[in-house]
């Protein structure tokens, strides 16, 4: 610690807002922190496979906008976006079935922001907001920065269980917040007649969708249901997507879609958060798209990523204790893995890690009480032979614990 | 409109949060959108100059990164930013003789970044916060949507009067707000002597500052007096700078600097907000400030910003009625006129636009009462020339206003 550090840090003791003791540090950023050294099997990120992103092609764009552009590349541009980008987004959700323009395309720094966005136009204290449960932590973490409470859905092979959505949505909530497919950390899907269903409801209820769908072109199996956002007649649907599973996390490059009403809070929203998207990426992005082949790409990525999706899948059904069930994802990142009850996934993951195998256990993704027989795997960074072993070894620490 | 548009708009009526009720659209940014017309000699913005962007070498600094780091430049990094900018970023701090060390250092995606995180760590509804009135319009927008209530302190040429600030600490404030050098919009710069005394009042009453200075490294006249942050002793002072004015705001990065104590909550709050700035844009300006010229760049830019200065000065001077006054900046990017009380500041506007010269009447950046007699005027972004004509234009219509 420096001379510099040790003068300032006896800082007065100042008074934050009370919304800060809600947001917890996310524990898997924590765990990712333990778990970069190289010799680690890491199934612990949500990383994508870095040996996938099409680097050449990005730094070429990028190369193009400073040499096309030129300065108009580095001067501030509308907290709406980059138009060509916009435009090239909107056509893309229309092959998808929804109805979208690109007047009602806000881009963001990645899904992240869409999300705190979202919760920053809804959500005041003491309002309720409809999870799945377990969640993705850091939307939790972006609603708790609003004091909002959230309202647990369990999830079955189907996704959200339909009869705890309607029994949250008595409750008056503002908002219900899904990952649609292969969700974090569960990989699963909403099924396509619990999609119309919910729809329903949240007309019924007055209560706006936030769909955020980080994984739906991951798909390696199956028929992709329609969004949420494309069954959606009523500007009830929020969607967004973003750029990081696919092209590179790095650039930090999302979405959202929304209706007119909602969508001019958003924009709103955004220009006090932080004025607009980098120029110079969102420039890059949409100059790749004019001829980079996002569906080749695509493509390749379901290839690569189903191989390990399946490589991990087959050890675990080769290796694992009879007592465990896990999840069968279709696409996305991630696997959810249910150990007895009277496992603990702390103690798995502590035991796991002293072999050079790292995952996340599950107790943090759980929006009320915190389950501890639970551990997500991730199985896109890693290559099939490391996922083969390192679920060996895990398989090894659960066969111990389990005798 | 499309029929796509048309469809979705029937968007039942949903709740947002009260927030956003008491967020104004920034008045600048609309206007901004009429005056881009490259016909119009336009003082509305708070745009660098984008023929002194330094787009080669930006380019390059891209080029080398994506070769030199490949796939790393294209992940997801953590939140607290890339270490060797970091460590640039503090190591510049210290020559103005701030305490800093690369560990407090966050980088934002700009400074409206860094504006946002802090109002978000420190306001709750029904809060107050000190600000200079007239105030950065998008820092107003950011503090609002906290629900704070600003408690407005009037300000003279050197600065925010300390008697009114003494009185508003009185009144139980969470955190002062200034733009300690050249501020938008008056241009002006607090005085070394009532920097020591707002730094004393900070710590009788125990209310961090938060010192925004965006402008700070253009300088076109006089000497720098010591930043806030360097005075400051008790971690009370939140220092948030950005590459927006000197190196390219489209780049979107800036930083900020705490105590340990309020950096943890700020890096808390920046993860769920959008989890990291651009892992490119980041490596891209560290790269490029291994070699650049930054002090060169910097002397470049206070000599062209400086002669606009000079010429916009010089021609209100000689073209603007008497009963008119002006700041008269140092530095920065902005100059405030006041005319007489019967002038309304709109109507000039509404007139001046029609010959073809735009600005920002003063009205909206006001926190309490919105004065109608105000001017603000940009200068970086026009040649001198234009200034020139420009200003004579503005004058030709107040003279035909004040007869």
């Amino acid at each position: 610690m420096s001379i510099l550090k040790t003068e300032t840090a006896k800082s007065a003791s100042v008074r934050f807002a009370r919304r800060m003791s809600n947001v917890r540090v996310s524990a898997v950023r924590e765990i990712l922190k333990v778990t970069e050294r190289p010799e680690i099997i890491s199934f612990a990120g949500g990383l994508p496979a870095p040996e996938l992103f099409p680097v050449r092609e990005i730094a070429r764009a990028h190369a193009q906008v400073f040499d096309e552009d030129g300065p108009a590349a580095l001067q501030y541009s509308t907290t709406e976006g980059w138009r060509p980008l916009r435009e090239w987004i909107a056509a893309r959700m229309r092959k998808r079935g929804i109805a979208a323009d690109a007047d009602r395309v806000l881009i963001t720094t990645g899904s992240q922001q869409g999300i705190d966005l979202a919760g920053k136009v809804f959500l005041e204290p003491g309002d309720r907001i409809v999870v799945e449960n377990p969640c993705y932590v850091a939307a939790l973490q972006a609603f708790s920065a609003y004091e909002a409470t959230p309202i647990p859905v369990d999830s079955d092979d189907d996704g959200m269980r339909m009869d705890q959505i309607e029994k949250a949505l008595t409750r008056d909530p503002k908002l219900i917040y899904i990952v649609s497919e292969f969700s974090n950390p569960k990989g699963i899907t909403l099924s396509a007649e619990r999609r119309s269903r919910l729809i329903d409801l949240s007309l019924r209820y007055g209560v706006p969708i936030l769909e955020d769908n980080p994984y739906g072109e991951l798909r390696y199996a199956g028929v992709a249901p329609e969004p949420l956002a494309a069954l959606d007649r009523n500007g009830l649907v929020i969607h967004i997507v973003t750029f990081s599973k696919t092209l590179s996390p790095g650039m930090r490059i999302g979405w959202l879609l929304a209706s007119e009403e909602i969508f001019k809070e958003v924009v709103t929203a955004k220009q006090a958060a932080d004025l607009h998207t980098s120029t110079v990426e969102q420039r890059a992005a949409a100059r790749m798209l004019q001829e980079f082949d996002y569906d080749g790409h695509v493509a390749h990525l379901c290839l690569v990523y189903g191989e390990r999706c399946k490589t991990m899948r087959d050890a675990i059904e080769r290796h694992f204790p009879s007592e465990t069930r896990w999840t069968k994802p279709d696409g996305g990142l991630f696997l959810w893995v249910e150990l007895p009850k009277t496992v603990n996934a702390d103690e798995v993951y502590a035991e796991s890690l002293r072999e050079q195998v790292a995952f996340v256990p599950g107790a943090s993704f759980f929006a009320g009480e915190q389950r501890t027989n639970f551990m997500r795997l991730n199985f896109s960074n890693q290559t099939p032979e490391r996922i083969e072993e390192g679920i060996k070894r895990i398989a090894g620490v659960l066969k111990r614990r389990m005798k």
